[in-house]
């Protein structure tokens, strides 16, 4: 049995202790400085706040002023703060490292780095003290997975990816189990890409509803915007598929569980979902934000560091200029505080289709 | 301004008549002998009782006696019967076709012919009379189109495919307006098998919601089975990829409008998601089947024409035997009665990733 620590005590990293700690495995979850609530909860009553369950037998809280202590010992650390979080994370696990563990990325999003677009792992290798960073190992989850049903043990299939294939065998062995499915992928960059991208487009989904309750919701035949929705999800896929194929990952995983399931799987719900709905409305996006209080919402975050990176691939030709208007769109909506104004003719324009004509509005 | 002639009354194919009206064209709604009812209340009253909708202006609505009169000088004939009515819908228009005429297919579906997995174009085809078959053109939709929002005229974003480019243009410029957008692709094969396979793949992506039934629903926390539902939906676009590549097809069209697209709008709602519902909490098809009297579910008609055709390719060598399970899933529990069992193990076999290790329940 190993000592696994998870680090950040969010929804997201608390739910990988179910499948550990159903393995036998020696749990520490550890809360960052903003956990110290659910931490506090976790120590006293054995209950996660968030996750509205009791946490499982196996896991020892850890608040964050003990982190060197909950870190000694463990084969994996698990990264499980939000993508804000990631620099206070490598900064604070740098100094408590040692050579062979393996970093293990739940959190989700690409940085802006010298005009290049950075996967996570890599932030945070670059982010870690010179003398250790290349001495542990860094893999990451992709694949649709929301939080709380995992830790409900309902069947979730995820893909577990890592530069290094040596060691994708042992995390599976440590966190496969009958409920959760792991399957393995080298294709880091490919997953990675997927899962940054997949929040800014969800969120992109949820515009629909917004739009139609603008509208005064369904008509008396019932019409929904189920067709508005689904043209952004595919074109959100379509261009995910060009960023991917830009920075060498593999279509297999857009069209599979990084990139098609994890999408579908957070449309289906969430913060993204419900900033969307607000934006579909007409809120701009500042006044969106005061109805929505105290929330990440990692899409937002997502096209904010993501936008430039995918800038400077354009300026330095790697896709072509026009090959991702709906990002283009979403950053223009959350950055300028600017209604939304879709041009679906505008999508596709890649993909070996002939475009509409232009509209005739 | 051309005269368009839709055959078939059901929703989708009246849908199609609020663009062409809206773009000034002459339009016939020719009812099957099953739409009398339909075609009645659209001759009285002018309202469709299916799309719960006044038809539009430019549209005639007809009798299926009246078809030859219907068709005469059409430029487009379009086919809006469902998938059992296409070989009905061949026998009937064949005598009144004239050549150029183009026959535009709403319906999706696949047949299986002398071991072949034959997209419906190519089954009106070979059902028409000699003389005409191959003096007219063959086109098909494919793409996220739920019909009571086309005829709500809500945006809408689909893919027009022909092998015949030629007729694109002309059909696009009939059908396309500011909420109605229309992409033109000669991928004929990778379109219209993707669109067939939206259905059970929809179908078995909504067995999730019942199966989170047949478990008393959502716990205290809340969880749902989106995961559950997110891994069926990826596994069932894979499937398709598998298909599509083996057929010829390209993976742009699987990962945009007609395959991504359409299975997300098609697990959004609608009667295969309702049989997949059923099915999931437990009951037999055969008891699924009365619970939806008189319904068509288009997921179960696809399944049952498609696998032998899938069987025979994998006999042949053209794709691997253990490429499809969830679809061979799918065909066990339509045809044979049996309870779902799916060992999501089995998915992703042909995906670069490693699977996960068997299951240690």
């Amino acid at each position: 049995m190993a000592i696994i620590t998870v680090v950040g005590a969010g929804v997201m990293g608390s739910a990988l202790t179910f499948p550990l700690s159903d393995n036998g495995h020696q749990v520490r979850l550890v809360g960052t400085h903003l956990d110290n609530e659910i931490i506090g909860s976790c120590l006293d009553r054995r209950y996660h706040p968030r996750l509205k369950r009791q946490i499982a037998e196996n896991v020892t809280p850890y608040y964050s002023h003990d982190l060197a202590e909950a870190m000694r010992g463990a084969e994996v650390i698990v990264l499980g703060v939000n993508s804000r979080g990631v620099h206070w994370a490598a900064e604070h696990i740098g100094p408590h490292l040692v050579p062979g563990q393996i970093i293990h990325m739940v959190t989700k999003g690409m940085e802006t780095i010298d005009g290049k677009l950075t996967i996570l792992p890599d932030v945070v290798h670059d982010n870690l003290p010179e003398p250790i960073r290349d001495q542990v190992h860094y893999s990451a989850i992709g694949g649709p997975c929301i939080a709380g049903e995992l830790a409900a043990r309902h069947h979730s299939a995820v893909v577990y990816c890592s530069r290094n294939p040596e060691i994708l065998p042992r995390l599976r062995s440590y966190f496969g189990t009958p409920y959760y499915h792991i399957w393995t992928s080298t294709d880091l960059v490919g997953v990675e890409v997927c899962v940054a991208l997949k929040n800014p487009y969800a969120l992109a989904a949820g515009l629909a509803a917004g739009v139609l309750e603008k509208q005064g919701g369904a008509d008396e035949s019932g019409a929904q915007m189920h067709n508005y929705a689904a043209a952004i999800f595919a074109q959100g896929l379509a261009e995910t598929a060009i960023i991917v194929k830009a920075l060498g990952g593999g279509m297999e995983t857009v069209y599979s569980l990084p990139g098609a399931g994890d999408l579908f799987v957070t449309t289906q719900g969430g913060r993204n979902s419900r900033m969307g709905r607000l934006l579909g409305m007409g809120l701009a996006y500042s006044d969106a934000v005061e109805e929505m209080p105290n929330e990440t919402i990692e899409g937002v975050d997502a096209v904010v560091s993501i936008m430039p990176g995918v800038k400077a691939m354009i300026e330095r030709g790697e896709i072509p200029a026009d090959s991702v208007p709906l990002l283009t769109e979403m950053h223009r909506i959350l950055t300028r505080n600017q209604p939304i104004d879709f041009d679906f003719n505008s999508f596709f324009s890649k993909l070996p289709f002939t475009p509409p004509e232009p509209s005739k509005a």
